[in-house]
């Protein structure tokens, strides 16, 4: 069994299996610079490169995107290398205690940003369960799932400029609302603020305009995972959202977790995904399924809460395309991906009703109010909610995990009240 | 009449009273920069405010985002320095022989880019002639405006990493299509490969997250004008687009114009917009009606043609919602907007078949084939055919023009084959 010299507790996301890479910077040193994470701490990889420890030239920017530009082999050879300089029997990190003291840094003491500088953002629908939920409130039982869907991963493009890095609040967005089928709209606050528990990729080296990237070579091209909250105003989204798809009721923000999962940590947690019936297109055929057994939780605290509860426990397992599906999908046009892009899952909701991925399934549309421990109760998100998504795959006595994506809402700003 | 010391013919878009503002580089030096068009020359702006002649430093940059980012009042009083340089009076450019020979190039020297790192593109849906056409083809006349479509200018998140500058040449997509009500789809090449006439303008300081940009301040966030074409694929459209939008039928390529008009150059040919009823909310309410005169073209040359018909007549005063309208829409909600980013019109049809800015709508879904010049007809593209978008407005003996967005389609990658 692996060890670094660096403390990890049992339960913690980031033991030596883990190793994600994010961006950070600190009070007195306010540049923006890459890290790996361990246990409770940074790692700079900015001052470890440049010590000389590491065969790259990549990480003293504020952005992972030259190394999620290099490549597979590139990835491959760094976190091998970075697991054996952590390693509790290397002395090279391990003793040169001039490095550690200015390159291992508790993360508390440390600001994180968003991981990549996100070129563009698209946003999947590619969990059933969520989107036969939607379906069946919004256009009945019988035509719950669109006809196109299960031949081909659904997507729609978010907005890269509203990208936040997790702990950034959240204003409640207004805009036109309709109640009912009234002849005309309201403009307001929204009053059916939601979230949405969902992964997302970023993309590595990417593909030249016109040239597609196969499904069988997808996986190069996939850096690694983060949690993603995609915010959902549904009201605005429900009366704009034909026949343009959704606008303005989700670019209002998105919030990412700042550690980003590389494949290799979590091959161990490869598994089957959904029979695909009927069989897609040969485009869309993978031998791998290139799923994962990741639980999935979401949570939610109130200001006058002390703790979050658990509203929601999920897994990505649960998705029907996966992401070789969706990367290939997206590409078989040429449109090109640039390093850094990221791509989310869509909603990740389970077959069971404590395993939905949003409010809006969770309460039902309103008509089954959530419980809350403070003696409140939610069909939609209130001011002052704070919403933490988690995740992590259990190993034997370790876990690989993704940290948090955490949001609290602000209510509407001044200038439309 | 102001004149300039550069020869300008009468029918060029490019005299004194326009001066675009675009992006270059030359065979000698690869390093693009910002410059200024005027007649059939460039002027090199980042040579000339090295010289001393401008009061900013902002033009030595691959990219027009930081002049954008600077504001109205450095954009007119650039423009008004600009306007004296090149007058034909003025001998402080006019006689420094040493920088007029490396500053002042022939246009068919250089080599153009994009003008600004796009960081996010959005296309909205405002010409209501276009939208009624295209309801009533696929939804019938009862329901060709959808309901939302009166009361907010509708638009989508468009793929900032496939925008392309005029003359690239464009591959005919792969990808899903169902022949009429067929249970499964099929996977092939595009049979309807499309084109949409549009502007698009750039934005200049913007907001941040949070923040809306008021309607009577939207115009202080526009840069300028461009022309678009936002090539389409409809039959991967029609499969893919419900409930999520326009993805694959329209990210594969959109070709932008390098020459950017500014709102100052364009101000002598402000006009009414249409009436609106009824009468836009309160935030989308505009005094000024932000619409301009611009005749507007649509051409296509085969490979066997020796010149461009012309197949198309429209203008941007057709437009139903404004300018100012679709940036304090996009706006309200909180999204914020970076330097540089890109919002299209959408197709801008005029209430005359001949004015329609697609084929689609030109040839009516495939059921009145065009006639060109070569003997053959067109319902939609074919491999080989160019499309030319040009647009000008049209002064007291001088116009102010957009030049063209010229692309010619190429056939399928060998790899969808």
């Amino acid at each position: 069994m692996m060890r670094s010299f660096v403390e990890v507790a049992a339960e913690s996301h980031f033991p030596l299996q883990n190793l994600p890479y994010g961006v950070f910077s600190t009070a007195d040193e306010q540049r923006a610079r890459c890290a790996v994470r361990i246990g409770d701490f940074v790692l700079d990889l900015a001052a470890v490169e440049e010590a000389g420890l590491l065969a790259t030239r990549c990480f003293n920017q504020p952005a992972l995107n030259a190394f999620m530009a290099a490549g597979r082999e590139v990835w491959t050879a760094t976190r091998q290398r970075l697991q054996w300089l952590l390693d509790a029997e290397t002395p090279d990190l391990r003793d040169y205690s001039a490095l550690l003291a200015r390159a291992l840094l508790p993360v508390d003491t440390v600001t994180m940003h968003l991981p990549a500088q996100v070129g563009d953002y698209t946003d999947f629908y590619s969990s059933r369960h969520h989107a036969e939920n939607v379906g069946r409130m919004f256009r009945g039982a019988a035509n719950a799932l669109p006809p196109n869907w299960l031949h081909l991963p659904l997507a729609y493009h978010g907005r890269a400029s509203s990208l936040v890095v997790s702990g950034t609040p959240v204003r409640r967005p207004c805009g036109q609302t309709r109640l009912g089928n009234a002849k005309a709209p309201l403009f307001g606050p929204s009053r059916a603020l939601d979230f949405e528990l969902e992964l997302g990729f970023f993309v590595g080296p990417g593909n030249e305009l016109g040239e597609p990237i196969p499904v069988s070579q997808a996986y190069r091209h996939i850096f690694g995972f983060a949690l993603i909250n995609d915010w959902s105003a549904r009201d605005i989204q429900r009366w704009e959202y034909q026949p343009l798809g959704p606008f303005l009721g989700k670019n209002f923000a998105t919030t990412v977790s700042p550690w980003v999962v590389t494949l290799d940590a979590l091959e161990p947690f490869l598994c089957d995904g959904p029979a695909q019936d009927p069989p897609p297109l040969p485009y869309l055929s993978s031998k791998n399924h290139w799923t994962y057994d990741i639980h999935l939780e979401a949570q939610i605290q109130s200001a006058a809460m002390g703790v979050p509860a658990t509203i929601s426990r999920s897994s990505f397992r649960h998705l029907y395309w996966n992401v070789c599906q969706q990367l290939a999908h997206h590409t078989v046009n040429g449109c090109n991906m640039r390093p850094g892009d990221l791509l989310a899952s869509g909603t990740i909701s389970g077959p069971a009703p404590d395993s939905y991925g949003s409010l809006l399934e969770l309460a039902w549309n309103g008509t089954q109010p959530l419980d809350l421990p403070d003696g409140t109760q939610r069909t939609f998100l209130e001011d002052g909610d704070t919403v933490i998504l988690t995740g992590w795959c259990q190993g034997d006595s370790y876990r690989v995990g993704f940290g948090e994506a955490r949001g609290t809402v602000l209510p509407t700003s001044d200038v439309n009240r």
